[in-house]
């Protein structure tokens, strides 16, 4: 028995799905580029979403973690260049004034508004420029997913789309989607600023259970530099526009292919931020397999995600495998060094936990590709993790030494 | 009351305790540079060990785990350039056969050598110019503690080293000691390898817990990477020539100033480690007030310790305090946003959670130090907890680019 393959990641924005409008536009807060964008649906839509662990929280996340627990929701407002963290109380009237005004400026109610921020922590946000520019934005609603994409970025080099096509009960579905994100990255959270939309008719507590699983499989398995960020956040929005059966639980039918397009839609925006990593060149994949346990698996996984000497010397194109065993080994999983075998882009460098020199030069040279695995296996049992990192290069260090100024 | 400051640290090295002598030199490990010392003491001295927590261990850390056992040492022999780690059975039998070398050299038993290695893991070592270069080096035994010291670097850019004297019932007591490490450094273990040799009289039992007290104080809280290494180890090695009364149980006459002696000195390696942090340019004091727990100070600092965002501000002297409450806000202690103050060298940039935008310039310039402190005071409790960072800059990632080739 072999796993269907993965349903393909087309193009297409959150505007790819039917009922679903957007726009995005400058409106003051950064300088010159792109900072607000606006995502409307035709009617109320069920709604869900996952949001930062960190426990100091932006005013907007609060602000949604609120609005979304009805499970309904009509647009979702989101500026960059200014995060509305660590604001205090000023910055929640702020969250709430942006709510406010997107209500007024779609006439709907004021809690069908979901909201989100990101950008620089600490700084007010300039109110004055949102009233002029969150109007003159839903006066301009249409299929504009690209240029919503493009007003949610902050250092990312570039936008961060895509879609996916299944078919429910002989009905064409669509789901579509944007995230920013390239550094403040890590997981265990919905890491990164995303949104989602599709014409599915999904009901709201499967629409959660459904999008934190996703999630779990895809931006909970990334990492940049593993710093998280306060203002994290995930929607999803299903229209049911599409016209195809409201799904209600995970066994109806068409529940699992929905649930499988959801997690590879995630899957990609997730890599794509990985791609955009701040200074990075690569994607690495890091697959444990032969762990203990899953748990084992993954503490294993996230240790060489996030060590910075693994990533370094991906950078450099080094198969130094000695410091992904250094970084399996303070993991806290199970290990046994005589049993563990190590992969650099398929080449088997270690053995038996003893390096393969004659391999190094095969391995290295698989290195110089944009994309490649570390993959370990452990030797122990049938646990088994996967997630992708980026490399750590001089320009991430370059980029966040002089962030603020 | 107040505490009594810490003792004086003063130039001296492992050799300036009386009855140690010491050779370093170079044996070939290495291309060009010193890669072998050795310290032996007059008769067999007591001591006491603390070894790397990672479970990946190298050959002479199993080796040295076993033999400290009995404590009691005479001779402890350590080469750099080679890790002898992660290479198997012939792996421990070339540490063992080190161990061998230095007992026949020194006419001792063999139960009583330690040995450690640091360096590149997973190549094996060129065992010939160790049996041409442990005699030799034995035969040169002296009042040699900084070539012993220079010996044992590896990516170290200067040796580290120091002494303190304290009197113990009216004997002058001397403490003397050494240290590597500038990569690989993390909290939750006895991280670098380091010796620390004394005139002292201290029962083994009574030595390791003292060992184990002064390392949770001083190495256990240093961070340049969050990564950890095989080899990690620091030896204790007491001879008792100052002809001082035998300590026994920490409550003796003597004992705490002792204990006070070796945290202090302890400390001092700690940080010329991070000082020597590749690629940093400054120290910086991470100082937590007012957790909930000392637990959740432990857990706040360490977040901010080894968070890449927070080094990188730090290597660019921009008082990025949003960073520093969003690495407290993911540490897991608990938080409460609104109660968080914190001072970047000496200036409150946030009170009550909400930052000072007309201190920021004040704390940019105390930045320009080559050492300053961030001090977050949590407001809940009175857990507290301080520990040694240094910042991240991109020579961090030249350095570890290449480090094979």
């Amino acid at each position: 028995m072999t796993a269907p393959a993965p349903p393909a990641i087309l193009p297409g924005t959150v505007t790819s799905p039917r009922g679903v409008r957007a726009a995005g536009g400058h409106c003051g807060i950064k300088p010159d580029r792109s900072d607000l964008a606006l995502v409307a649906t035709d009617g109320a839509a069920a709604a869900a979403a996952c949001f930062t662990t960190n426990r100091v929280q932006a005013a907007p996340v609060l602000v949604s973690r609120q609005q979304v627990r009805c499970g309904r929701a009509q647009a979702v407002v989101i500026n960059s260049g200014n995060a509305n963290a660590c604001t205090g109380p000023a910055g929640l009237r702020d969250a709430w004034e942006m709510v406010d005004l997107t209500a007024r400026a779609l006439g709907i109610p004021r809690d069908l508004v979901l909201v989100a921020s990101t950008g620089v922590i600490g700084a007010s946000l300039p109110m004055e420029r949102l009233r002029a520019g969150i109007p003159a934005l839903a006066a301009g609603l249409g299929p504009h997913g690209e240029a919503a994409a493009e007003a949610i970025l902050t250092t990312d080099a570039f936008p961060k789309t895509g879609a996916v096509q299944i078919e429910i009960g002989g009905a064409a579905v669509t789901l579509g989607g944007m995230a920013k994100g390239a550094g403040m990255i890590h997981p265990r959270m919905a890491t990164t600023l995303a949104l989602v939309t599709t014409d599915a008719a999904v009901e709201p507590v499967l629409l959660q259970h459904l999008l934190r699983e996703a999630v779990d499989r895809s931006f909970n398995r990334i990492s940049v530099d593993g710093d998280t960020s306060t203002n994290d956040t995930i929607f999803l929005l299903a229209t049911g526009a599409s016209g195809a059966p409201l799904l209600r639980d995970s066994h109806e039918p068409g529940a699992v292919e929905f649930q499988e397009a959801l997690a590879a839609l995630c899957r990609h925006l997730a890599r794509e931020v990985v791609r955009d990593g701040e200074g990075a060149t690569k994607v690495i994949e890091i697959a444990v397999t032969g762990a203990a346990s899953d748990g084992d698996a993954r503490r294993a996984g996230e240790a060489i995600l996030t060590s910075p000497l693994v990533k370094t010397a991906c950078g450099g194109m080094e198969p130094n495998w000695g410091r992904i065993l250094a970084a399996v080994g303070r993991s806290g999983a199970a290990v046994d060094p005589a049993r563990v075998a190590v992969a650099i882009g398929g080449v088997r460098v270690v053995e038996g936990g003893i390096g393969r020199r004659d391999r190094l030069e095969a391995a290295a040279a698989a290195m110089r590709a944009a994309e490649f695995a570390i993959a370990v296996d452990l030797g122990l049992g049938t646990g088994n993790w996967v997630g992708w990192t980026c490399d750590l290069t001089e320009a991430y260090v370059r980029i966040n030494r002089g962030y603020l100024t």
